[in-house]
C-alpha cells in the first residue's frame, strides 16, 4: 500500500552488477541514465535537458538474468518501486534512492532483442496465458 | 502537455500486426492483458484478480522492430501515452483506447535477450552516452 | 501485486454520484476528462489534441469526501489502480475501463483550496508524521 | 521527450516556501513524506516500510497557490517531472533529486476540501469543458 511506482526509459551507465546474500538470495544493481528531451524552435532540432541518473536494484530471477542479459550502454525500459534509505558517511547524512525493479526489459525502440523464457522450474511467477475466446471483442 | 502516461507489464495476447499508411509511415498493433494477483492468507497463495486489456500501437523504427521480435504469449514491459478516440460502429458510439508506446521490452523477470542495436541510420535519436567522470558519486 | 498504476490530470465531466452497497460499503463514481495539449508553431498557440476520459471509483472514505467536496467542472488530480471488467450488453460484450482511486485532490493549479482533515474516528489511515531531526538533510 | 513522470502520494514535511526570481517569477518549493505500508500477518496489521523524501517545486500559479494552500503535515497528491541535477558542496560531488510539479491537490482520502477558482486572469490554461452530448456513451 502506498508505494510510489516509477518508469525510467534511458542507458545503463556502467556494468551491472551481482552478489548473492548470506541468506542465498541474489541481488543485481546498475544506474539508468535518461535524459529528457524538449524540441528548440530555433534550431530546429531537439536538444539535451537534465539527466535523470536512477539505481536499480533487481532482485532472484530477474536480477540473474539482468546480470546476464545487460551491458553497460544498453537501452532499457525499467518500472518498480522508488524508495530512499538514509544512512551515514563520514558523519554525515545521506538519503540514497532506488528503484527495486519489477520489470526489466531492452527497448525495442532502440534495436532487436530475441528472447529466450525462463526454465519452467525458476519462474516463480507462471506466464499468464489468454486463450483467444478470453479476448474482448471491443480491443480488437 | 498533459499527456496521460501508462506503464503496463503483461504478456501479448495476439500476433502483432504491421501496416504502412499511405504516407509510407508504418505502424505496428498487439494487445497486453496484464493480470493483477494478490495474496490469499486461507489459500497461502496468490490468486488473479482482474485482467486490465491494452492496446498498443507503436511508430516507426520501433514498430517494425516489434513487429519482428515480439510473438503472441511474450512476456512485456510497455511504457508509452494512453488516450482514447470515439467512433461509430451501427450508430453505437463506441470509445477506443490507446497506448502509444514510447518504449518497449522483453520482460528479463520472464526470460533472456539478446540485444542487437538499431543500424545507426535507422536509430533517429542516437543513444545517450554517459563517460565515467560524468557519473555522479553519490549514485554509485 | 502487478498492479497497474495510473495518474490522471483532468476535470471532472458529470456529478460524482455515490452508492451505499447491501454490505454498508459506500462508493463514488464520476469520470474525468483529460485533454492532452501540444504547442504548434505555426499558430504560436496551445493546440488541443485527443481527450481521454477515465472513469473513476473511490471507496468509503475517500468517496464520501469526494461525494460532498468534487463538483463538475473541477479540476483534479486523481492516482489509483487501472482495470478492466468485461460485460454484456445486449448479448455484445464490451469492456470497461476503471481507475479505483487510492488519492485524489483538487489541483492547485487552477485554485485554491482550504483543507479539513477526516475526524480522527474516519480516518484509518493516520497521517504519517515526521519530525524535524528525522529530515534527511540533503534534501533540505 | 523522454520526460520521467513521477506520482507521489503522502504528506508535506516542512513549510513551503516562495520566492521570486529576478526575471520576476515565482517558484515555492516543500518536501513530501511518502511511507509504504505491508500488511503483517502475525501482526494482523499494517506496518510501515521504506519512506520516500521527494523536494517539490512548484511555479507561477501553482506555485502561489501552494504557497498560500499547503501547510506542514499536510496529506497530498503530487505529480510533476522527476529530475536530478548535480552540484558541488565543499568539493564534494552532490546529486540533488526535483519533482517539478504539474499539479499538485489536498487529498480527499484524508480530508475534505471547498475549492475557488482561479481569477481568470490568472489562469493562463482554461480550464477543459465538456457538454453532456460530448461524454461517451460507453464510459457512462
Amino acid at each position: 500500500m502506498n508505494d510510489t511506482t516509477l518508469t525510467v526509459v534511458g542507458n545503463i551507465v556502467d556494468t551491472p552488477e551481482r552478489k548473492v546474500l548470506d541468506n542465498g538470495a541474489s541481488v543485481t544493481t546498475f544506474r539508468v541514465a535518461s535524459t529528457s528531451r524538449r524540441f528548440d524552435r530555433e534550431q530546429s532540432g531537439w536538444i539535451d535537458r537534465d539527466t535523470l541518473f536512477v539505481r536499480v536494484t533487481c532482485w532472484r530471477q530477474l536480477g540473474d538474468n539482468a546480470s546476464r542479459c545487460l551491458v553497460k550502454g544498453d537501452p532499457v525500459v525499467v518500472v518498480g518501486r522508488y524508495f530512499s534509505r538514509r544512512y551515514e558517511v563520514e558523519e554525515q547524512k545521506r538519503t540514497a534512492y532506488d528503484l527495486e525493479a519489477q520489470a526489466i526489459g531492452h527497448d525495442l525502440a532502440r534495436g532487436s532483442t530475441t528472447f529466450q523464457r525462463n526454465p519452467r522450474a525458476a519462474d516463480a511467477s507462471p506466464a499468464y496465458e489468454v486463450s483467444d475466446e478470453q479476448m474482448p471483442a471491443e480491443v480488437a
